[in-house]
Formats: C-alpha cells, structure tokens, sequence
C-alpha cells in the first residue's frame, strides 16, 4: 500500500489529482516520443505502458537500459508528484535501476509506487514487466524532491 | 587513471579494440536515434557527445533523466567493453545515477571510466557536463558484466 | 513471492539449507558483535532482527545508516545465499540503501526477499521496520554474486 | 576540486569549520566503537581512517559490507556537512556502495568529496583504500540532506 500520508487528501479530489498529473505528464515530450502512456493513475501508484520500439534497442536488439529508465524514472516521478501538495514540482534527485533480465518482449509494464511520502524527498520502488509476466525485467529504486518556487520548474 | 589490468593488452591492439567498440556501438538503435557520437574510445575511458533534443525532454523542457542516463549507461558499457576479452558481450546489471541539476544546455558530454576491471564484473563511474561546465549536472556509479557464449547475446 | 528457480529445490532440502544458511551466518562475527539474531530463513527470503545498541549510533543518538545497512546486507546475501547451490559462496556485489527516516526505536526487523535468482547474479530487496511499525524506515536494493572455487572465499 | 560553493566561506573560518566537524564527529559512537579516525577535514573533502577488527567481519574474515559502508557514509556524511551553514544538521538521504573487491588489510582510508553542493541536498563521491593501494577496493555515491530546525536533529 503507497505512503500517501503527505497527500492533500482534503484539498484536492482524486479526479483534481488525475487531472494535475496527467496536465504534467502531457508535457512530457519523451514520453510521446517513446508512446508511453499513462495507463493508471492513484494516490501514490502510477502504471505506464510502453512498447517495443526499435528505435529505442541497445546492440543486442532489446529495449535499451536507457529507455527502460526513462518510464521507470517517470512512473517514479509521477507516483511521487500524486502525493504532492498542487503547487509543488517534482524533479528527480537519484535512482537506482537493476536490469535483471534483457528487456525482451511486446510490450512493457512499469508501476511505481510511494513507499516514503516525506516533506522534501518522496521515495519510490518501480518494477518493470514484460508481456504479462509475473516476475520484473528490472526494478528501480527512486528519490524524488518536491521544488517550489524555483525559477523554469513549473508543476 | 582507468583500470585495464583485465583486459587483452597483448591479444589486441588499440586500433582493433577500438575498431571492436565501434562496431557495437553502431548497432545502438538509441544511440543513433538521439544522434549520440561515440567521440573519444581509450581502454577504460570512453566519452560520447550528445545534443539538446527537444523530442527527449521531460515536463519542465530539459533533457530527460533516462535520455541522460541512456548516455551516461552507454558510455559505461563501452568503457567496460574495451577492457573485455574480445569474445566477450557486455551487459548492464545496475547504475545509480544522481541528477545534480537540470540537465540545461545545448551540448552534453558523458565521460565514464572503468574503476573496476573483474573478470565478470567490471564497475565504471561516469559524469556528464553540459556545454563546457567545469561541474557535472548528472554522475553514475554503474556495475557491468561480461557475457559469454549466451543465445541472443552476440559481443 | 521470493524468486527461487535457481535453487537446489531437489538436491537440498529446506533443513539442509537453513543448515547451510545458519552455519555461514554463524562465522559473521559483526552480527554476532551487533547482536542480530537470524529469525527467519525461507527459501529466497531471510528475516533479521538486531535492537537498539548505542554502541552503534550516529551523531543524533539513532541506529547508524551503517549498521542499518550492516543488517540489510546481511538479510540480502543470507536470502540470496539460499538460493544459490551448496557449493557456493556469497559475496555482495553492490547495494543502494535510502535512509527514509531516522532509526529510531527499540527494535529492528530486517526483511529480504530474492527478486531475482540468476546463475552468478542474484538481485534482492529488503525493508527495515522499526518496533512494530507498518512501513519501513530504511529500504535496500541489492546484488549478489555466487563465488564458485575462489581462494580464501568459502561457502 | 571539491564543490565548495555554498560553504559560508566568509561567515565561518575554516578553523571554526574544522571544529564544528569534528564536534558533530565526537558523537557518532559508531566510529568510536570502530576505532575510526578523523585524519583530514577540509571544506567539501573529507579522509576517515580505520583499523581492520575482527569483530566487524562478514563469513570470509574480511572486514564487513556493512563496517566498509558505514565508515564511507560517515566520511560523505562530514564531507557535506562541512559545505552545510553553521546551523544544519545533515543527515543521509540514500547511497550506493560498490564493493568491488574484499576489504582485505590492516588499515583502510575512506575518502569522500563533494561532487555538488546544493541547498538542501549534497551529493558525494568516496573510495575506501585498503594499506596504501593505489585502487580502492569499495566506491560510494551518496545523497546528504541539509535539515534545520527539526526536532531531536541536532548540527
């Protein structure tokens, strides 16, 4: 169950949330570029999808390391951003990603999740599943930071 | 100064080491697709150069946390590569990477450097400035392996 | 659900390998020094529990990041442990531990489960709980290496 | 060259610096019960000295992950808090420890840096060095966290 102890849970509805994250995610323009989407959105729990894409392999023909991290990176980012107060940007501070498997497949599943909802820095765990399988291709563990008023980081 | 203790010193040349690395590079559908160059391949040390793309970035308009890390992963993998026995394949098994400040710039330069030669893991560290900084925006700390004789897994 | 495929699910039996978990465990002369007691071993999942010692605090008075992180490490290597063949040898490859509250209490208990059980590689996470709580206040991502035949490295 | 840039070099002497380390150093009970040594305490670098001990081992004899981890997260921990105002606390936000080789000597140096000094996060580089080897046997990458006025935290 996510951390959402630090979510306004009183001063913004669920569908005000859903509406704030999916306002930022649309600015995302890699996301667009890789047709990641948004697939599920809850208070500290974000799922994306994403498919295999040639474009984005590394010289095995897989889904790059890289790309990987970018959905898991934004699943983190997201699932962190739906536990801030609406005035907070979300940037992310550090992660750290293990490839436990060639990223082989269809299509991929990443979903984070809030396991520390602190003031400042929001934790995260992600996880990334190929083809509906039962166990993850890779996992992410993710420190995020919730900025206010800093110039060029808009919510 | 990299660690090359593993590598083939006498067995192979810098230029077909080099020559090695490029190859694999070249079949890096990411790096080609972000127009990523390959500009500098030591033993150990290798820096790849890559440009602001406006298809890359996150919410806020800078490079993506995963299109640094792409790079940032990338360049370890070759740094580990060139200290690999030539029939060896390279894989990631994990990084953390630490965005120190937006990734701001026109022109981004990713350095890694083998600390670590083992025989089936070797450990790199990377930085990646932008246009001529003296400081890193991002850094990693990033654990490869060496792959033998794995179907799917060509070096 | 621990990842278990790799184990030796029918050339040992669960006694045997919890044997095999205790008896490594036993020569850990810093748990013993800790005084953590190994509660719980599973196939792919370990469970420690170490108290309050103010022997090993920081400079606020609470557990230090590194002995929280001593204790993880430990529950990670011994649940990766379990599931590597008899012959085996346990050694840590790398972890990323996030501090997410100070360690403040009288007891602690530190949970790690396999995520992943390759051949030389296994990748774990472990949660550390504090007197009861429902979420953890530290939390690891691990990976293991199973050392075969090297000198001085017994299993 | 460490990053020094938001140390208050004109309203704190190095002299006072040096003192409000080695302060905040004199509490940590865990180096005192290792035996570990404060050796160099410069703005942003920081050098810990430490005995190999044979209560702090793992199953091998080697000088624990965990023992190795926390005096590298104390060495990161000073080294940002000498780049902190007077009146923060500093505490750990997360950390990757890369053990890339047994702790095996008599006598170990753990150094950290200060790779970027923010406001309210620093993030530090650190090799742990076994007997005066020129390569180190452990890296750390570590994210500190600047606290002010937060109860039971003390600077």
């Amino acid at each position: 169950m996510p951390d959402t102890r630090n979510s306004q849970d009183e001063a913004e509805s669920p569908a005000a949330m859903e509406a704030r994250v999916r306002a930022s995610y649309a600015r995302q323009a890699m996301m667009a570029t890789m047709g990641a989407q948004l697939a599920v959105v809850e208070r500290g729990r974000v799922e994306l999808i994403v498919g295999h894409d040639d474009r984005f392999t590394q010289q095995h023909g897989f889904l790059h390391a890289g790309a990987v991290t970018a959905v898991l990176d934004t699943a983190c980012g997201y699932a962190a951003f739906s536990v801030m107060p609406p005035n907070a940007a979300v940037l992310t501070a550090s992660f750290t990603t293990n490839l436990l498997a060639p990223a082989a497949g269809r299509q991929f599943v990443m979903t984070a999740e809030v396991v520390r909802a602190g003031r400042t820095l929001v934790v995260c765990r992600a996880d990334a599943v190929a083809d509906g399988a039962t166990r993850p291709f890779a996992i992410m563990q993710a420190t995020l930071t919730a900025v206010y008023d800093r110039p060029g980081i808009v919510s």
